[in-house]
């Protein structure tokens, strides 16, 4: 970790509250629909980590720079989300949801080791905090949840908060960072791009 | 806050435990089905607030009163909501929903003020007190959010907890309370009475 | 409780993991889902209940073992759960979800006595420890939730943490588990195979 931590939450932030927000878009929300869609979504994975974690208050409610960002965000969508094509808002909200899910991976495993946590639970964690606002948003506006569909999308979280505890434990952590974002958003980015996925449960249906 | 606070909370849970029940009575559940969604949807936007403040553990487990209100008002609409119309029902619904939604902006709104949050976050905890117990209920009965829908309702939580901060800060904390429950429940009252709804998003689909 | 709590509650984890599994093998989905959907049931409810508790951080952030219990689960069922045909399937979810609801009725009712939690308290920690992890796979998959439903259910869970609680106070500590557990499994198995329901609410519609 370089330091960095504040800025990359920040942005996390900011491209899941986007993502939230152009969710409201396609179900034709109000703006206090965006607002409270984006807020969720943005602040979501990291309040989850952060009740999980024991730290109280959350801390947003101390500090609430992370909510501004989720509201100015949300707003600036409603009044700018009439730019796009709608396809071009679909591809969009995958894109900006791939980069959150780097950032909000390494992140997340960066506060859990960071209290301490055990190597497995860090990852976990990871996993929990890139995902979970995405889930919520995905709940809320009755959709199924992007984590659980067909393509690569946990798959590429578990893979870069390993490769993040690896890095942070075996070579150093000033790359750490930087070496879990790549995993991700290039596991993750590749299966947007080319549609990948993983072998689907091939049961008796 | 005139020290009614307990009395505004334990009447905003009685309320919302009621729309948690008539969903139930929509959806033909049986009683402990009521019970459920009436406990969830009583207590699930305080808790929730709780958590978020760090209050641990959350007072309804040191102290259940809430949830016996909870139960109580579950069956008690177990075995009177035939008495109403579909229709009377729909509404009852409504108004009781707008009630609570008015009494858990206040009393989610001057706890975070009683536990030194910043403004904006008691204003976003009083908003989110506010709409997340009718969220549970909802997801959980698979509708869409009525706090996501397009009529004027998370609008009115955040005028009225932003009237209550004001009032608060800049006149006299005796009577944040009453002035914040009356801006909600005339604006959301307002809205249903008259089917009011703020422009919705425009853009291209 | 007769020493035997942190065994119940791995049973109880791995049931409900299995059964987490088997709904995303419905769906169809890769082994990432599995291991999610299957994590999220396994320790959903325990989370819950931990977090309401207000023990910090949740105990598998220290010791995650039921974490690793779920994916040994989660990616064994994705392998294996082929060699049951579609109708098997369902039954197998249907009673590993009732063994799960009896072990957590247990386990959450201990550790909320365990807690000092007055016994209403403690009945309401059984049940939300023994239904969260399944509502929550149930809203995840998009199915309405099994608790919800008109089939015996929270009503098994509710009397079997009732017992629990009446057990360790009039009887002795040393039988309440067994009691407690054997009610749950009693009433959720018999409803199960006969196909019991309570009273539906029967107004007007």
């Amino acid at each position: 970790m370089t330091g960095l931590l504040p800025w990359l939450e920040w942005a996390g932030v900011a491209v899941f509250a986007l993502t939230g927000a152009l969710v409201a878009a396609r179900k034709q929300m109000d703006p206090f629909g965006f607002a409270l869609l984006g807020t969720v979504t943005g602040i979501g994975g990291g309040t989850l980590r952060d009740i999980l974690l024991g730290i109280r208050p959350v801390p947003w409610i101390l500090d609430p720079t992370v909510v501004v960002i989720c509201l100015v965000v949300s707003l600036a969508a409603f009044f700018t989300a009439h730019l796009f094509e709608r396809e071009g808002r679909a591809k969009a909200i995958l894109w900006a949801d791939a980069l959150g899910l780097a950032l909000f991976t390494v992140t997340g495993t960066a506060k859990a080791l960071g209290a301490d946590a055990p190597a497995i639970s860090a990852v976990m964690l990871g996993v929990v905090t890139a995902t979970f606002g995405g889930i919520i948003r995905d709940i809320l506006a009755g959709d199924v949840p992007l984590a659980l569909r067909r393509d690569i999308y946990v798959t590429a979280a578990l893979a870069g908060a390993i490769v993040f505890v690896l890095a942070n434990r075996l070579l150093s952590p000033e790359v750490d960072d930087l070496l879990g974002f790549a995993v991700v958003f290039l596991i993750r980015g590749l299966a947007i791009a080319r549609g990948w996925s993983l072998p689907q449960y091939g049961g008796r249906g």
